[in-house]
């Protein structure tokens, strides 16, 4: 048996971040990208607005012609066009001369200011138009500059952003119909253990249905990867080589589950060893998932993860997601870290915790809720976690009311450094 | 022209609530239910764990068999079996005898308390193998009790609860290999405006590429819903009431964006009176969106938003955003409510304004930043969003440092009540 050497969770991370490397551009239609990451920053490709236009529905009138208008003595203009949003007038303003003007229409030539609907009168003589107007208004009242709200050129949303709305809103304004975003990593997932049944099976005496593989399949979605599920696997050494064999073949990352202990059957040290697996670190002074083991092959990723439900997630959490977000060109691929006060007391362990819990908003302020019992077993309260609370190792215990750092997953903005 | 009576948006969201509805239940496989909503509440068909086990790797032994044991008079204890996870014992512990047992087996008959590898000594005599025990052990010594986690019939996740990891895990714990999730709602899209190109259309005088309905499309997505893009129209009253008529008859609720203010070419107004739809309200005392327009038409629902990008983006999240979860079957339907210290002053204004933001943790107290400048169309500023900073109509100035409401878009938890 191998002997293990436990190193600290940060060095653990530096270890890891070594294979990051960014994933290459595919083109995907715009109505395919929403939950996407840009491979690309988003650029205007022209100014906005794209020319003076009317913010109101209103008209355009040469500022110059009102200066002399007054309550007592209202300004006549003649109103020689309208134009709708999408339409240009062919007229040129004259002295005198108006034309009614839609919200985000362009200006037409020779305006230099709008007057709102609302501030004038409007009448018929001889079947041509004409308004009034009672005040005076400056050059460039009501007018919607080119270029005012963003320039050419601008970069808007920087490579890595996840698509939301408001992406999708800003692709479609500079025509990108089809968008640069990161073609994702196949992941597979490999369960081992003789006691693990297939979701559709009945319960028998000394046997489990299989949560794992289903818990990191669903994580693998959100942080934006191909998940590709393997059949699971007896503790059998030589099934468990050949199916991590054949299954690395038709992935770019590999995970497992179960195997990692250093139970009589946990054999998955072994057949790292057997691959000739580069072994980055197989035991991390971290609760839980302290036998979490990462290697390399072959430029793919290897994740050892326990058998063990939370230690699997918060190994999913703490070293995959952050490999995944560096793919997925983000500057800032690890969890977000906040401060929030503990609301429950916790008494010293040499090992750092990651306790799974939320954070909860009272008064403005962030208090870190820890979710279930602490216990590793406790698969109900994952579903509660949005969290992990960090109680770093040693001696110290840490006391309900203390201020903690806590991760925060799944948050849009993640943070350039871990801890 | 129709006259259009402003109401107070806690008035207009209540009578939009008065069409809420649940959505109705369809079972998909396991492996595509992540992201969807759970239809029923997810019950735990058995105990868990679901029968005594061990949480170590050790000896399962009968606890009064080690009472006189201590370091100068070892017990000696003969390993009659060893049986690793998934396995079970056919043997029964009898006095003196002890099981090799692997993490997460069951407890053999006969055996009441599991010792772990590291507190004992094994050796082999005549080919058979022994162990021995410097300390007493108490009953129950390192056993997982059957149920201890979870009791049949638990209801451990609520209906209306996105499936995350954490549920995935317990859905397969519990057999769930066809998930009973919200059949989603379909949402068309219709755009309105001669100003509008298609994305894939180079800019020309006086137009602008169509962002609305792409940025609708993705927030539909969001909600848990499918989007069907319809084919923009121009201002033309006779196309956009066929388009309208012909969109309603493939989709269960239209969005139509543009045509809603009160400009020459905004017949969305016409088009519903056309249709004899029951309009719920029309105008609403709120910033930016206050021409937002809901009628309901033979169970289905009529939204009009503005042609505003801003408008539009608040419009969704106000009101069919709410509709929609109360449709995925959520009990806290409304965004989740926090209270946020403001960084910017705001002049008052007559009408409630909901600021587009993000919320930034700083020493554990909540930050409500406004994003971009609090202008109707700055597109660019609506990709940071997560969060409407909510100012209240009335006299009052709002002045930096003073805390205020603030709905979190897309938060897991939400809120029973509006405001």
């Amino acid at each position: 048996m191998e002997t293990r050497t436990a190193i600290h969770v940060e060095e653990a991370m530096e270890r890891l971040m070594s294979l990051k490397k960014r994933g290459p551009v595919e083109y995907v239609p715009i109505l395919e990208c929403e939950g996407r990451y840009l491979a690309e920053d988003l650029v205007a490709t022209h100014d906005v607005p794209p020319f003076n236009r009317s913010p109101y529905d209103g008209f355009a009138i040469r500022a110059e012609d009102s200066v002399h208008a007054s309550a007592d003595s209202p300004i006549t203009f003649q109103i020689i066009d309208a134009i709708a949003a999408g339409e240009v007038s062919e007229k040129t303003i004259r002295k005198g001369e108006a034309i009614r003007i839609m919200t985000g229409a362009m200006l037409p030539n020779g305006a230099d200011a709008i007057i709102m609907f609302e501030e004038t009168d409007e009448w018929e003589e001889n079947g041509e138009p004409y308004m009034a107007l009672k005040r005076p208004v400056e050059k460039g009242t009501n007018i919607s500059f080119k270029g005012e709200d963003t320039k050419q050129g601008e970069v808007l949303v920087r490579a890595g952003t996840k698509i939301n709305p408001g992406v999708m809103a800003l692709l479609a304004t500079f025509g990108y119909d089809a968008v640069p975003v990161v073609k994702p990593l196949t992941i597979g997932i490999l369960s081992t253990g003789t006691e693990l049944l297939e979701v559709h099976e009945a319960l028998i005496p000394g046997k489990i249905r299989n949560s794992n593989a289903y818990m990191v399949y669903a994580q693998i979605k959100q942080a934006g990867m191909v998940p590709k599920m393997f059949r699971q696997q007896s503790d059998d050494f030589h099934d468990c080589l050949t199916a991590v064999q054949k299954a690395l073949q038709q992935v770019d990352v590999l995970i497992t589950t179960g195997g990692v202990s250093v139970g009589d059957y946990d054999f998955l040290p072994d057949i790292y060893r057997e691959l000739s697996a580069n072994v980055l670190f197989n035991k991390v002074k971290m609760r839980p998932g302290s036998v979490t083991t990462v290697a390399e092959l072959n430029g793919k990723w290897l994740f050892g993860l326990s058998g063990n439900p939370s230690a699997c997630f918060v190994g999913f959490e703490l070293f995959v997601r952050p490999l995944a977000n560096y793919w997925n060109h983000s500057r800032k691929p690890f969890p977000e870290l906040i401060e929030a006060t503990l609301t429950k007391s916790f008494k010293p362990n040499s090992f750092t915790r990651f306790i799974r819990g939320k954070v909860d908003y009272q008064n403005g302020a962030l208090h870190a809720v820890p979710v279930g019992l602490d216990q590793s077993n406790m698969v109900a309260a994952l579903s509660e976690v949005e969290a992990l609370i960090v109680l770093p190792g040693g001696e110290q215990s840490y006391e309900k009311g203390e201020d903690v750092k806590v991760l925060l997953l799944n948050h849009r903005s993640g943070n350039e450094t871990f801890l």
